[in-house]
């Protein structure tokens, strides 16, 4: 079992475009280009050379990067066109070599990643009024069509030889993971029997029959390409509600203080204990007046409290689902005034329309998706001195349980906010409170419109906590459910919150995650694919893979 | 690799009430009760022993076979009570040494065939005027659980020591597969963070917490426990629509022809090419008239040709299932005359109201879900002399692709019927024709209003088949496409299939089969639960599991 994690194989995931070596990022006035030329040995491990725009995680971390960048830094941009700077060649897809070299759990990281980042352009396009065009002026496999399914338009070049195709069950047994399968008849609708075709030719289609199938909107000939792109980027822009001019707000580089056991941002701790496998995540509340116009806003920038802190979660998150995979539970606790964040949920929530609070909400909003679909328990302790109100509170509602400390003395409480009630929906289209409260659909407003603060009792009764021990049994109650939770099988757990935390409807995205990764995650784990002589090991050797041909 | 499939493994899923071993069938009024009293020798195998009420598929064959017969034989039961014949047990769930001691792929079979059967309870409360109460007489644990989450009602003796429990993830290191989770939120829509509680609590919960947590609708001391259920019962029971009395249907046995590579049964017919992996099922339309009304349909009882043919249909579905995992492709066909289909179709929908007709068609339905469910690639093949009409062109609807050979020398045509436009939906609520055209919501009622059969040409514009091959193509492309399917992982082909299955909305039938269980699939590879120290195979053993703590 290897438990060593030296700090030279943590992954980081900030970036900038000055430090981009796998894109170029052009701006043309409300149009920007994304063009995507990975340096062969830019990926993150030497092991494996990014042939052919081939992607890894260090790919698509400045992809992440690049669209987040966007809706900041950019609020003229009202379109993006996403496209290959190499010749012939949009995007092989996920590398081949570091997929086969990665361990499950790797594997596992990278495509939940790669689907938020992609379910994160959707959400540009959606929310944001950005829209996203996919120039496909090359071939177009695997990862790479999974990419351009997450754009709004799908444009390939008609040159005889560029096709979009989903290689990977015909050529490596394995699924299009990154959500291809699912968009493919889910978003683009594809009737499913030409979807099945698509699904296992490797050489994939191209030209007319890839309009008539769905798969892409329009092909154009070599000579055209460029020019019709550029006018359907130019009308997709015109459709966009974001400012026709005016900056952005630069987003800086966070600096944690990390070290050996604490990753320690300005609003945000996370303090680990490798020991017992439990971290202790701590949120801050705003220290004192923020911003509250805005123009004040837009001249603190990145250093408004709810933008600063929800960055720090984020970048959080991520580190500890990819860097200390020992720690399977996560205590989650808030510090600072309340009433500072119910301060700061009011400018949320009136100035909602203005660009870049809507920006902020919906940074807040994917952020808290990232910790829905973290693989880690989530126990919430409400303890005096905590500030679980309105967006914090929400930290509270997407952990599996909380427990607040009942202790008259000591004055404890949580409050809801308008924020609570809408903008910041859980991928299944529901807020938290809705989902907790499915089975009587009149409570969520009933507790939203709650003018007092909640009092452990209080909250315990309105059923917005778990449990409430009194201060003689928290110590003892809190310690017990942690290390219970601790010894149970990780596997299990990951299993089991991915369906508890989903309850209601599912979505496109939910079902990405539910049904499309839980299979493909089965299959990562098959001799089939990852066995000696599995397709996933076979390819691109002397060797033919090998199958065990019993169905499942 | 274990491709020997002897005559003596092959599982048969007939039964009849004469030859159960573990349930006790009564008939009291319109309240039938279900008692379950386990043999322990009386397992499929005897390498373990049912201790405790606790089950294998032979248990659950029996108890499919009662609520099948429930239906058709018995149209005065309004009401079932399923209760437990031991002394303060009811259930101990899905017997763990079976579990341990099965391959992968006997688990996953075992997870569908009981899911299956546990849907058709609910299909039988939502659909036929059967409501179910679960009589919870002593502890309820696991798969006795979810056997009870099913039911309509919960009832719970209330003696101090009889819980309900979901130890699966606490005690084994996998999760209650047969719909627990997803029951326990989108069902009895218990709270997230409660449910989270209960899953990973061993012992349960019992008494008015039970009820509080919705996991029970109420509890009642041993002295009421009898009285209140069989009065819970009659009140359901006065809520049906079925007869008050009359006779119904019976069942007799299907008693195909069984040779080493054939199953055949009157109407249906099963051919396998083990060495190609691939099997020719053909479903015959009637010969000639059939009963037209509902006396005449229940004096033929079950020789009336629908009820026949889904009833073989459905056991070739589950002997192919189970005994030929090798078999990877199936080529479907029909043969007869296609009129005769909408002659059936015709009566299925002029005497939809009345009860037998009604049960008719919903086995149907139950046996083309049944298929949508199985992890077999199918391929339709239409040709001159088939009867793909109706109801039995919803094999080619459910089937992965569809070619219809197109040759004006030889006339080959398609039709539909109302059978195709409602009666027969997928488990995600659409039917087939729905879910086909997702894309254009108006296409599935044009096709629908079209009063002519289609030939090939037409069903290809129409976008009924895939592909429309010629004479000089036909022979050609079907091999190539058959063998090339033949040629793939059949994990990636298991993984694709329930992806592209089960386009547009999920419900709760969907889940169960999509996260749930492709989560529980992934679970049962995982060495944390069935590697040499994993919890599983450490369960009753002297032995503590061991984890790799390493979360995924």
């Amino acid at each position: 079992m290897d438990t060593a994690i030296t700090p030279g194989s943590r992954i980081s995931f900030e970036t900038s475009p000055d430090r981009y070596r796998h894109w170029k990022l052009s701006v043309d006035g409300p149009v920007a280009t994304l063009s995507m030329d990975v340096q062969e040995d830019g990926g993150l491990s030497t092991d494996y050379r990014l042939k052919l725009n081939s992607y890894d995680l260090a790919v698509d971390i400045e992809l992440a990067d690049a669209v987040q960048r966007f809706r900041f830094e950019h609020p003229d941009v009202h379109a993006v066109v996403i496209t290959s700077l190499k010749e012939r060649i949009f995007c092989a897809g996920a590398n081949i070599f570091m997929l086969r070299g990665s361990s499950h759990a790797a594997k596992v990281n990278f495509c939940k990643f790669t689907n938020e980042t992609r379910l994160a352009i959707e959400d540009a396009s959606e929310n944001s009024g950005i829209k996203f065009v996919a120039a496909l002026n090359g071939i177009c496999a695997g990862g790479g069509y999974e990419l351009a399914l997450a754009c709004d338009e799908i444009l390939l070049v008609d040159d005889g030889n560029s096709a979009v195709s989903l290689p990977e069950t015909p050529l490596l047994g394995v699924l299009p993971g990154t959500g291809g399968l699912t968009r493919v008849v889910d978003k683009r609708k594809v009737r499913r029997d030409l979807a099945d075709v698509f699904s296992t030719v490797a050489e994939g289609i191209k030209g007319k029959r890839a309009v008539e199938w769905r798969l892409v909107d329009a092909v154009y000939p070599t000579s055209q390409f460029k020019e019709r792109v550029a006018r359907r980027a130019q009308e997709l822009a015109r459709l966009s509600d974001r400012p026709a001019d005016g900056s952005g707000v630069q987003l800086g580089p966070l600096t944690p203080k990390v070290t050996d056991d604490t990753l320690h941002y300005s609003n945000v701790r996370l303090d680990l204990d490798r020991q017992r496998r439990v971290a202790t995540l701590t949120v801050r509340a705003p220290e004192g007046p923020e911003p509250s116009t805005p123009p004040e806003i837009l001249a603190a920038g990145d250093r408004f409290w709810p933008l600063r802190t929800f960055r720090e979660l984020d970048d959080a998150l991520l580190r500890l689902r990819s860097n200390e995979p020992l720690i399977g539970t996560v205590v989650v606790k808030t510090e600072g005034d309340p009433a500072q964040v119910l301060a700061i949920d009011r400018i949320l929530t009136e100035h909602a329309a203005h660009w870049l609070v809507r920006e902020i909400t919906l940074l807040i909003k994917r952020t808290l998706k990232r910790m829905d679909l973290t693989s880690r328990s989530f126990f919430a302790l409400i303890e005096p001195g905590s500030a679980f109100a309105g967006t914090l509170f929400e930290l509270a509602l997407a952990a599996d349980r909380s427990y607040m400390l009942d202790d008259p003395d000591r004055p404890n409480t949580i409050a809801l906010s308008p924020m609570n009630a809408g903008p910041l929906k859980m991928s299944n289209g529901l807020t938290r409170l809705e989902t907790r409260f499915l089975a009587d659909p009149e409570h969520a407003p009933e507790v939203l419109a709650e003018p007092e603060p909640f009092d452990a009792r209080a909250a315990h009764d309105a059923g917005l906590v778990s449990f409430a021990p009194d201060e003689l049994d928290w110590d003892d109650e809190v310690r017990l459910a942690i290390e219970g939770r601790a010894a149970l099988s990780p596997d299990a757990l990951t299993g089991m919150e991915a369906n508890l935390r989903f309850a209601g409807p599912e979505t496109m995205e939910t079902k990405i995650f539910g049904r499309l990764t839980a299979w493909q995650n089965w299959i990562f784990q098959r001799p089939n694919a990852v066995g000696e002589k599995g397709a996933l090991t076979a390819y691109g050797t002397q060797a033919r893979p090998e199958f065990d041909f019993r169905r499942t």
